[in-house]
């Protein structure tokens, strides 16, 4: 089986799980106990804030609270900031930070504002400022895009944001990047969301990293753990594995990069360009590739590809469940319904190899052609 | 070392971390995925869902919610549902649930209210009553008391509180409960919160039944899991192994009750009752007794022991962080100040053995000498 939909979830990482290990046997204490075993977990707690902390951020500037997972960490993100006036983010938007943006009008509480995008997927920067006023509390610009992989470049937003407003909050969904793009926040960005099962982390774990000086409400209330803002016993086996993940992840970054670039436009040229357009750019993340088999249905090709032993994906599988016909950010990029429909995701991981890529492209090929046939 | 934290937390069921291991191997797919390992991890946690409900529940009229840990469980019941006049609780309760309880207060969108407790760490049902009127929104009662082991009889107060308010939405804290106390739910509860840790599964695991006609807002909005209520990548890793853990726990329940009720007789028979005193009742869960070496500290004392190779409480883990001198549960019990101070929680699992127990109270009873001889 070749599995192309690492955007939607990656393989736990082996050598992270067996690191990881004795944190299930061991090391099972709590982390609020008093005793010496319960100090030595915070202490593997601290060691693992800080190994992926440090990684992306400036420690004396940055800290990092752990949450359940990236929809979690933009949740607190929005509720806790977005409190007033208006909020304004972009049409690409995951929907862990879209839905919650639409409940804030639901509830009446600040009213939501959503930026265009470009054609390549990154937010027009110009036109989310406009939307940006002296009533504007919180912004949200996701960094990477989950659907075609476009990069916004969030260190230049955010400081344009803050000229136009410094008392904007600024968060950034960096699920999609966080260990696959070089990337260092700047200190005009507040909130950065990240999460494990992208890079060889498990499901359950992400982080909200925040600005030190910035008050963060609890969106989890309760025992106090995580210095107040988050409650709830701290999941240590997924944390620690999150920690070694990252680790492997982070120490191949950039040949991961060239490598999987490389690998992005070998399987774009060997598709058949009469069935398959692209829809990712070249300077998108190299862990993505958007295409679109126009006029045919991407989910019909993915089930066909399933049989062949290949698996792909057609958005975002976090939005798959809605009832959403057409892929709401490729529409926002200016693709019309057909080119929506027959959109699939193909999204790679540094253990994607070229033998898998090629192997990919000739099925892609074959069912291309075969259900172009049959809807002749 | 001998653990008698187990309320705290408990080490993981290996047997169930074994069985679990595949879904952090092969079946590492995202459960929204289209394709068929996609839908084949969908099972799995239909399956898990359906294990673990019908252990309690009739699974006709009750469904359950998985979420990352107690404490949400209870935020997100709590939140959903105090949102008008008042909401009545408990003075026994988690943290987890009294901290949102003043929550409510603070952000202005109910009245809470806090029944007290009677000497064994009960709720005083009849002043419970009393608070509950015409504007009563929501009415929490913790099931198993997590520092004293006092058992509510939940079903009974459920059926009073919609005797006295049929509108009421009843929530129950079962943490403590779940996996240790023969129980079923009864139709007059409304929403029951159920942790992994506490009973051989993972730390960021937890899930929250409710009656399956309740509409339950989602806490975490986005992707739509959970058929919308509970939005995130489901940690499928941590629920199998929930499922597989919860299927050894129930197995041998009744044995373990019986077994560890005289395991805690024996261990607070062969106590110095010149030190200590017990405060948990005999009718308490027997997986904790919580006692007290009236005058000494219990915190020095937790330290003395972790010294001699043996691991207890003194209030609850989860509170440990905060700056509360006493434990607030007992003194809503009626003991004193010095009662408070010098409480230990000593709590089992099915793993403690009788020599382990033995050991213990030999243990307990040289450092309590101790500790009364340097006061002299």
């Amino acid at each position: 089986m070749i599995y192309l939909d690492n955007a939607a979830t990656t393989k736990p990482n082996s050598v992270a799980c067996e690191r990881a290990k004795e944190w299930l046997d061991e090391k099972f204490y709590n982390p609020s106990a008093l005793y010496r075993e319960g100090l030595a977990m915070q202490s593997g707690l601290k060691q693992a804030r800080s190994a992926l902390l440090s990684k992306i951020a400036d420690e004396s500037w940055f800290e990092l609270v752990f949450t359940s997972c990236g929809t979690e960490s933009d949740n607190q993100a929005i509720f806790s900031f977005a409190k007033r006036g208006n909020a304004v983010t972009t049409a690409g938007e995951h929907s862990a930070v879209s839905e919650p943006f639409s409940e804030l009008k639901r509830r009446g509480v600040a009213e939501p504002r959503f930026a265009p995008l470009q054609k390549d997927g990154r937010v027009d920067v110009e036109k989310l400022l406009e939307l940006i006023d002296e009533k504007t509390s919180f912004v949200s610009v996701m960094h990477v895009n989950n659907e075609i992989g476009a990069i916004n470049d969030v260190n230049a937003i955010a400081k344009a944001v803050k000229r136009k407003n410094p008392r904007v909050i600024f968060h950034s969904d960096g699920v999609q990047a966080y260990g696959k793009i070089p990337f260092k926040l700047c200190k005009e960005i507040d909130l950065y969301s990240v999460s494990a099962h992208k890079i060889g982390g498990l499901k359950g774990v992400g982080g909200l990293i925040k600005r030190k000086s910035l008050a963060l409400p609890a969106y989890l209330i309760g025992g106090g753990q995580e210095s107040g803002k988050r409650s709830g016993t701290e999941n240590t086996f997924g944390i620690k594995q999150f920690e070694y993940a990252a680790e492997e992840k982070f120490r191949t970054l950039k040949e991961d990069l060239i490598r999987l670039t490389e690998y992005r436009e070998t399987l774009f040229s060997l598709l058949d360009k009469d069935v398959y357009v692209r829809l990712s750019s070249k300077d998108a993340s190299p862990y993505i590739l958007s295409v679109s088999a126009v006029g045919l249905r991407g989910e019909v090709l993915l089930h066909m590809a399933n049989d062949l032993g290949l698996i792909v994906g057609t958005g975002s599988a976090c939005s798959s469940n809605a009832k959403l016909r057409y892929s709401k950010v490729l529409l926002a990029c200016g693709y019309d319904e057909k080119t929506a429909d027959g959109a699939l995701r193909l999204s790679f991981s540094p253990m994607t190899t070229k033998e898998e890529v090629e192997e990919a492209a000739a099925i892609l090929n074959r069912i291309g052609k075969e259900l172009t046939a049959r809807m002749k």
